[in-house]
């Protein structure tokens, strides 16, 4: 089981790609950020997210894609041109006709650390634990493209709790 | 001279495609809406959204695309998701390799009734004399399309004042 996390940002988009054995370990194959340059046209710097997600799903075929959902930035238009960057990569999931999730930030922290207000230092270190490396993923934005990941590949793989007859039923 | 103008949104995108004789006389080629199915995933929505604008591009060959330019809308949700329908709709012109130009609506409306405050009856009242039409175009999406279209092509047809010499220099 394969997972393609994205953390989505016009200036840096950030990934992970996270694997699963099925047996409780999970491992990271590759992390990353798509930079584009500020000075160019947002519609150019679009299709470079775009063009560079496209290719990590071809590249790495993963069972599902993983979306970080944010709804609020500090200010409106950081959150719209944030929307534009969002609607790029998911425009490229469909396309690619992958599974897509759309998990918001505290549910990736509830799932990386076992609470949603935790912070980046401690969803760095969690990760770093999980998937036993020797640092953080690098930069940031990367780490956050791992975590939106894992936390996907984590809810994908708990099976559901069966459905246990009421007493006295 | 021809352009297609777009009024971006998730549920219901508008456009309208505009020809100008470069004589001064303007007339409407195409206009309607792309829907969506509020039931849909929103990557699916926006796949349709991107479809479509990549479809008119294609068959109308215009020389610009005019995308109105909001930054602003009442609620944070509205306008990052209205974020998403912008980012595929500005792809899909890159993609095309058309020449792509993002007008705030106030100076659409200033480009077509003579002030950036008009209200919306005022705008559709100016389409219907500038293109002579029978009534306004219809849905009011369509008619945020045209407008964009008209706007640009305007200001892509007024020539620049020359340089007169001062007088004394």
């Amino acid at each position: 089981m394969i997972v393609l996390g994205i953390d989505p940002g016009t200036a840096s988009t950030g990934y992970g790609v996270v694997k699963g054995d099925g047996l409780g370990l999970v491992s990271l194959v590759e992390c990353g950020v798509i930079r584009t340059r500020p000075r160019d046209p947002l519609a150019a710097r679009l299709d470079e997210i775009y063009e560079g997600v496209t290719e990590l799903l071809a590249r790495h075929r993963p069972d599902a894609l993983s979306v970080e959902d944010v709804f609020y930035a500090k200010n409106v238009r950081t959150t719209v041109v944030l929307g534009h960057a969002r609607g790029v990569v998911l425009l490229a999931g469909q396309r690619s006709g992958v599974e897509i999730h759309e998990i918001p930030p505290a549910e990736i922290k509830k799932a990386v650390v076992g609470t949603g207000a935790a912070t980046k230092e401690q969803v760095q270190f969690m990760l770093t634990r999980l998937l036993r490396l020797k640092s953080a993923p690098q930069p940031s934005d990367a780490a956050d493209g791992v975590a939106a990941a894992l936390a996907c590949l984590m809810a994908m793989r708990t099976p559901r709790a069966p459905q246990r007859p009421r007493v006295g039923a």
